[in-house]
């Protein structure tokens, strides 16, 4: 096999940019949320950063996951569209450089992009546009390379165009009918609420592990509880992983169960705390660990991600993971 | 069959007093602690106290969950052993008027007590004086009460002395011996250190059902994760419960398993959170609940004590707890 996983998504580069406080009021933002935008307002925003220093690193919520597992060591490749233009570029190279193998198509429109604002506390109010991202279609899944690997990452994301679930399901069937395993993150509770029927068709049909969040998971299952929302999203697709932010995780797979205790932080920013998450259990599926290991590397990542700023844990992330790696468990 | 659950444990009386801070200052107490104290400094504390109004409740750990048991409408029985003094009888009648049958010896030294010092904040000083609870011995067991109940229930603190863990043991022959389950509760992280071993031949000879918190469980059985605690429990006795504080609890039995989110509470006096759970849990064992909504029962019961000040919820239990009761879950 040529990859461990193979993902699919919004390629959106986030555009940072250190601003003071004032700046979010003249905005008229709301800190720390994150609001999509239409290319108009992307424009206007950064016309009013001119002056500033813009940090530009390749961002979205699977290429995060991609992005993790090759910082462990994992060999992730990622499909999705940007423009042909100077942001679109930059983030195939930056990915790149980063080990993510692309299989980006170039050739969409403008690209899309996450213009977020750092103010002096550390906090990161997000504008979101996501431009050429959503003209994926079925032509550009590149089944060759996808037949070549492990396993098949998704997110719900992909369901807000009728060109990306396309893709998103060619490549479904592509997997399904090449035994690849096929993992999906349920991306965010507003998508649930947005694509339910169609993801619990795509969960019985394809998916064999869903990554949720507590209330994508309860939102999605209609239940009130993690038990039964586990109950259900395992009859449908097997594995189910549910994170419960400060409570820990609850994992399971076939006849396994493994709750999770949370690693004691004290969180800063919370962004990407999922995507880590599924990065530190992916690796773990295609290594072979134990689903209380993946589900310990899914936790013991995101623990180090919360305490710093923004989505990707910086520096040696194999030797920030080593008490887990290092010991793995049954 | 006569009796639900029957539990042996240290009946003590709780002596609730009203004091200033200054009161626990000038006693050289650490506030919100429970502290261990023999019959002269009882007595002492006592006559500190004499001009103020002293409120008398049945109390003790095993007591405080078969008093939770009565007030779902279980049938509970208790056997311990008191003095043959004022505190004993009122004792005695409080736990009959409360609705447990009493099965306790009133043949001892003097009555064991915690005197609760609580202050103008609600916080909880505890001064534990064993007394009399600590004389009990085999022939103290009425053998055909406990035969004639569905589920034994005993704690850990009845290794403290060799009488108890002679009648501890007597009667877990005896349940073995005629086919009734047996509950146990680990009682304290430190009982755990000091009866490591005993404990464990015990869960692998005749408990069906260990009760634990996060902190027990890891000391017991030597491991860092409720996960693996709860592998090496089920291994040894088929059934465990794990409660997890704030996060929850983890409850297992046979080829079961439920995660219980906690009920979103601001906690007042978390005293008794651990016997009330045990409460539910094991009132939803005798009424043939499923895993599940046990562990239902006594997360909720739970919530409802710490959220008031003092081990026990007041008024109609039954209709407190009607919003878990009232809809049961596979």
């Amino acid at each position: 096999m040529q990859f461990d996983v193979f993902g699919i998504e919004n390629p959106l580069i986030d555009l940072l940019v250190q601003v003071p406080e004032e700046f979010l009021e003249r905005m008229e933002l709301k800190k720390n949320h994150m609001m999509l935008i239409d290319e108009r307002r992307h424009q206007f925003l950064l016309d009013q950063l001119e002056d500033r220093k813009v940090r530009a690193e390749p961002g979205g919520s699977c290429a995060n996951t991609l992005l993790g597992i090759a910082q462990l060591g994992g060999r992730s490749a990622y499909c999705g569209k940007v423009g042909h233009d100077a942001n679109g570029q930059a983030y195939i190279d930056k990915l790149e450089e980063a080990g993510v193998t692309s299989f980006i198509r170039a050739d969409g429109s403008r690209t899309g992009s996450t213009v977020i604002l750092v103010t002096p506390d550390a906090a990161r109010t997000m504008n979101t546009f996501l431009g050429a991202s959503q003209e994926l279609s079925a032509a550009d899944i590149p089944l060759a390379a996808l037949k070549a690997s492990r396993l098949l990452y998704i997110t719900g994301y992909l369901w807000d165009t009728e060109g990306q679930q396309e893709a998103a399901t060619l490549a479904l069937r592509t997997a399904v009918g090449e035994g690849i395993h096929v993992a999906m993150s349920l991306s965010d509770p507003y998508c649930v609420r947005r694509h339910k029927e169609a993801f619990l068709d795509i969960l019985d049909r394809y998916v064999d592990l869903v990554f949720a969040n507590r209330e994508e998971a309860l939102e999605l299952t209609g239940t009130d509880s993690t038990h039964a929302a586990m109950l259900a999203l395992r009859r449908w697709c097997g594995g189910a992983a549910i994170t419960l932010g400060g409570s820990g995780a609850f994992v399971t797979r076939g006849d396994e169960h493994a709750y999770l205790d949370p690693f004691p932080v004290k969180p800063v920013d919370t962004t990407g705390a999922g995507d880590a998450f599924a990065a530190g259990f992916l690796y773990g599926v295609t290594t072979g660990a134990s689903l209380f290991q993946c589900g310990r590397l899914g936790s013991y990542l995101a623990s180090r991600v919360i305490v710093q700023t923004g989505p990707r844990l910086q520096g040696d992330v194999r030797a920030a993971l080593a008490p887990v790696l290092d010991d793995p468990r049954p």
